[in-house]
């Protein structure tokens, strides 16, 4: 194995997660009609936070949910943990093995509250811990930079969203997203012959907002973790509060800009960063003009949903870095000073 | 005025708010305690962001409630709001006149829960839009970097949480910030006499947790915003978590790291990259340790409770990103690209 077979695993993945899970997520649905939370608090460190920032959107969108990102150190270093009533309390890690997670799951349980474990380690004290299990079923993951449980993870998220909605068009979307990940596959060979223009790039920024808020996180940290540049993720209206600032002529901008309600947004953003500041722009989108503003344009399959669109986006993402961290003599499965576990309190 | 001025009149600032509100703040805590919220949901953007992460803290663990960060693309480009029962609805904005932080406010009012905004303009449409209203006083504001509206933000804040607590300790202690906001300030020839030597300094990370997490927050978006340095702001478990493979040797790592329940997770992090990854390092601390691993060593006055340590840590953080801004040759008072109000939807 390894993160380029991880990588082109992705399709296979889902549709094994889509096709054996669908029992486990109508049972979490039909236990949260009865519970009826006000909202969901979420636990969460790197990847899988992302995966949160993913369940903020949708299941406030479609499921009407506030979401809490919680603040583990409240529960650990602190020892002075909130109150959680009404309360759907989420962990979500792949190893299951990050005592903050762990703990926070405890407590909301405790405190008497519905509480899920999103993971890829169903004998986990994360899974333990929790009364509901989602297990994500991606597989070992042998590389470091998570990729196929990310994507496995959102689609644990949405399936329990479109699940929890009844929403027979949601779960037929769902269903496409492998084909349209195999798209995204097939821009390797492009992908491989733009990475090595930013062998030097030590800095950027990468855009994102809504739905796609998620990947811009996500794509920044893989750059993090594998390549060594200080890769920022904002949102398109965050970034204009400040960050912005940092734009002159030629700086690195990434954006993942898909069809939806905040490609106006992204657009009138990007046409300014591109126009009036000079900036450089490699763009994943389904949008012809956002495309042909970009050096390296990663098109997506035309007709993914906004709402599924951050399954597949991550895919081009994924092999952006993968390129660049070759081009840069990296070592694609140990990045220096990581492991695969991290254990926080 | 100016960005020194505004600096420099922090402590005037927060005695004035805290002589001037704290009839109001009473108020809205006999409301709070009246409506007994299950939890808030706190929208902002820019600065007033990072005052809110503050309150994701210190209503948790002080108040026992759990805070959510909004989301307003939901409300705005998306218009599927989360239905909001049982939440207190916060605003925070200088100017309060973000669109999309006040559709928030309404929403929420509109679905009957308790609303309050934390504005510098009781007369702004997010003022009218909110039941409750904290006016921070913090005067005009003239740079387009804001400081002191930051820390009269934190101030309401703290004032509210001490107040709805009934804990006269830590009203006692609120009430000590000025003089060590003063301590921080008699720092300034020190910290110019610093600056200098990054001056080619174009990326960093900023690291800060628990209650600090705001502060590395708050710093990173003042070097943005005034150096147009990469500044990015981590936790210390988020940062393991990924993000510390950046870090090689020479790398600026600054730091916030105030006595306390987090103190032990940030000693062990920043030895590590000080000592087995030669990481160079900026430090605001009273811990002697930390200060002697440092480069550019920021003490804190001894005795401030690790809760308001952010009004006081931040004051240091102000003054380093001021002389950097002259030191590099930047403009104070207007930044390239910024405004001082950003309406964003």
């Amino acid at each position: 194995m390894g993160l380029r077979a991880e990588i082109f695993e992705q399709p296979a993945v889902i549709r094994r997660l889509l096709r054996d899970q669908r029992r486990t997520a109508a049972d979490i649905a039909a236990a949260l009609r009865r519970a009826d939370p006000a909202f969901a608090f979420l636990a969460a460190r790197g990847t899988s936070d992302n995966a949160g920032r993913y369940a903020n959107y949708l299941w406030g969108a479609v499921n009407g949910l506030p979401v809490a990102l919680a603040a583990p150190s409240l529960f650990t270093l602190y020892r002075r943990p909130p109150r959680l009533r009404r309360a759907l309390v989420v962990g979500v890690s792949q190893s299951g093995r990050s005592p903050d997670i762990v703990q926070v799951v405890q407590h909301g349980r405790a405190q008497g509250n519905l509480t899920l474990a999103i993971t890829n380690a169903p004998r986990s004290p994360l899974a333990q811990a929790a009364e509901w299990v989602f297990d994500i079923r991606a597989g070992r993951e042998t590389s470091v930079a998570a990729t196929k449980t990310y994507t496995a993870q959102l689609a644990a998220l949405a399936l329990l969203s479109a699940v929890w909605a009844q929403d027979e068009a949601m779960l037929r979307a769902l269903h496409q997203v492998p084909s349209w990940m195999e798209a995204m596959l097939a821009l390797d060979a492009d992908i491989a012959r733009a990475a090595p223009r930013y062998r030097y790039m030590t800095q950027c920024v990468v855009l994102g907002r809504g739905y796609n808020y998620a990947t811009a996180f996500e794509w920044a940290l893989k750059l993090k973790e594998l390549t060594y540049v200080a890769a920022e993720p904002y949102s398109s209206a965050d970034f204009q509060h400040g960050p912005v600032a940092v734009v002159g002529r030629g700086y690195p901008v990434l954006a993942v800009a898909p069809s939806g309600a905040v490609l106006a947004s992204m657009r009138s953003l990007l046409r300014h960063l591109y126009r009036d500041l000079g900036a450089e722009l490699v763009v994943i989108s389904d949008d012809p003009e956002l495309l042909s503003w970009a050096q390296v344009p990663l098109p997506l399959p035309s007709g993914v949903p906004e709402w599924l669109s951050p399954l597949v986006a991550i895919v081009g993402a994924q092999l952006f870095t993968y390129h660049l961290t070759l081009t840069k003599g990296y070592d694609t499965e140990r990045p220096r000073g990581l492991h695969k576990v991290t254990e926080t309190v």
